[in-house]
């Protein structure tokens, strides 16, 4: 089984907000007059390194682990993940005050294993290349009557992850923007699924974009060709929550129809984007989580005369790795 | 003359708020469990670094020269600044197409020089230890019939700093709280007096702390001793922005009545807080931005059981100077 009920409606994100109101941090729309100079475009940064844990993820995480039953969410929640989901659903279990356990991968980043275990979820770690999470986690789930809580494909992480999508609205809205495009990173699908079908509903002319690393544009080649297709084994990428391996099922069955289309870049372009976010914005972008501005810049000719956003979905990068990225230029 | 006008009263901080409205950031409140934990105490950041030009003080110096009459600012400002102010209203001056001339320290830090040049400002440099940078500046106005912007003791000024006491009065009742404390950095003492002010007003019974870095700490004495006290002659501290040599006229009118203390800090306990800020917030702070979260770190004992706002004012930090403190410990 890989998907956990059907795909959200626009109400599912509605009651996503109300549930997160007072826990999510409501993130600002961010722009630099510099960037827009150089970049010949209206760039804005929709900043999810501000939230929670670090990541966009806490929004589903918590908006996910609302709906369980009390009673079943006292036995506690599984999630696998390469981090960013592990945090939060560690953050959000420990809300609830109920037991988490986490399955990552052996080479996740040490900052994002510390993460984790920091709200006192169990980690059980796995080979990347050689273990299958899901049957790992659904194991774990079966034994100790936990609730697994998959990292994209199911309708209240997919409508969690979508309030973001409203607050984007709200806020071109309120700068009298009703046109132009929204970037966002693409790991298994959920957070571009959920914002475009939030903009779908509230601002039908914005057009949505996912952004992945080369290497894994599994979801834009699944655009182009309008099937599922996966990645085929390669380099990782620095990008290490955008290194999922084929889109999910229920987010491919939003995008193939939500998404204006997919862009890909390579190394260079996003550490381009880390550093612009470090220096215009005073923000600290992950790889992974400066991907959508790094597309933005890589293809600026395609947002030619009207507003673009960057959902920069996270920043739970090591010290070390950063100011070596920083330091490659200056 | 030390002051333009006189001292602000809660209605110019809600018509600077409506001045505000779409131009300036309308930051967020941020919470690190992780931090709380370690400090044992509720923390709570307003991220002003996150704010157009990268400090607090676009916000003053946009709704200064929004009122200034059309005639006379058609033919310029003049600021003098150490770098934030000096950016803010060169940033503030360009959208109303209007030109600027910033007087600034020949050691101003180069992102400063920088970030102020960048809008198109004349930049003229002064020795900090020789020359009197507010006769330069008056002597600019005077020549070119430009308006002097303060940076600190200023009406308008001081009212529009005091927006981040509104916003923190609207973003502490949406968490139900009403008791508490906020410390805020102090140079001239423009933005800790209209956040003061406007908190004041809104939540009288939160209590407003100054911050400073050792050396620096004239607030802090001029508070204790019910009188302006200036800094002696010493070595520069890293927190450029919090250089000033006294607390300015009408700013400590306002102080020494609305605030319930000062803190002084050493350069250890700031980079500390910039560390933090970059570690669980993924926010860059200058030392000027972190010296309230230092204080707070240092000073633990003075806010137990009550939650505490630290404003982090500005994060134009070279990165080479951050880098080298954030190295410091890794």
């Amino acid at each position: 089984m890989h998907g956990f009920g059907s795909v959200p409606v626009f109400d599912d994100i509605l009651a996503a907000e109300r549930r997160l109101a007072g826990h999510a941090v409501r993130t600002p729309l961010l722009e630099s007059e510099r960037l827009n100079n150089e970049a010949g475009l209206r760039i804005l940064i929709k900043p999810e390194m501000l939230q929670k844990t670090g990541a966009f993820k806490f929004r589903g995480a918590y908006n996910r682990i609302c709906m369980i039953d009390p009673a079943t969410r006292k036995k506690g929640v599984v999630a696998y993940s390469s981090g960013n989901h592990a945090q939060a659903v560690a953050f959000a279990a420990h809300q609830f005050s109920v037991p988490a356990v986490i399955v990552m991968p052996a080479d996740a980043p040490k900052l994002k294993i510390e993460g984790s275990r920091r709200f006192g979820a169990e980690i059980i770690f796995y080979d990347r290349n050689a273990e299958d999470r899901e049957a790992i986690g659904e194991a774990v789930a079966k034994e100790r009557g936990m609730t697994l809580v998959r990292p994209y494909d199911d309708t209240h992480i997919i409508a969690g992850q979508g309030t973001i999508g409203l607050e984007i609205a709200d806020d071109l809205e309120a700068r009298g923007i009703r046109s132009g495009s929204v970037v966002a990173p693409a790991g298994g699908g959920g957070l571009v699924a959920g914002t475009a079908l939030a903009l779908s509903h509230r601002l039908p002319e914005i057009r949505v974009f996912s952004a992945e690393p080369a290497g894994f544009d599994d979801h834009k080649r699944s655009l182009e060709s309008g099937a599922r297709v996966a990645n085929e084994a390669g380099p990782a990428s620095s990008a290490d929550s955008l290194m999922a391996l084929i889109p999910g099922v229920l987010t491919f069955e939003m995008n193939r129809s939500l998404l204006s289309g997919g862009f890909s870049v390579d190394e260079t372009a996003i550490h381009h984007a880390m550093r612009i976010l470090f220096h215009d914005f005073r923000l600290i972008a992950e790889a992974g989580g400066a991907t959508a501005l790094a597309a933005v810049m890589a293809h600026k000719d395609r947002f030619q005369g009207e507003p673009v956003v960057a959902v920069c979905s996270g920043g739970n990068v090591d010290a070390e790795t950063l100011l070596r990225i920083l330091q490659d230029v200056t």
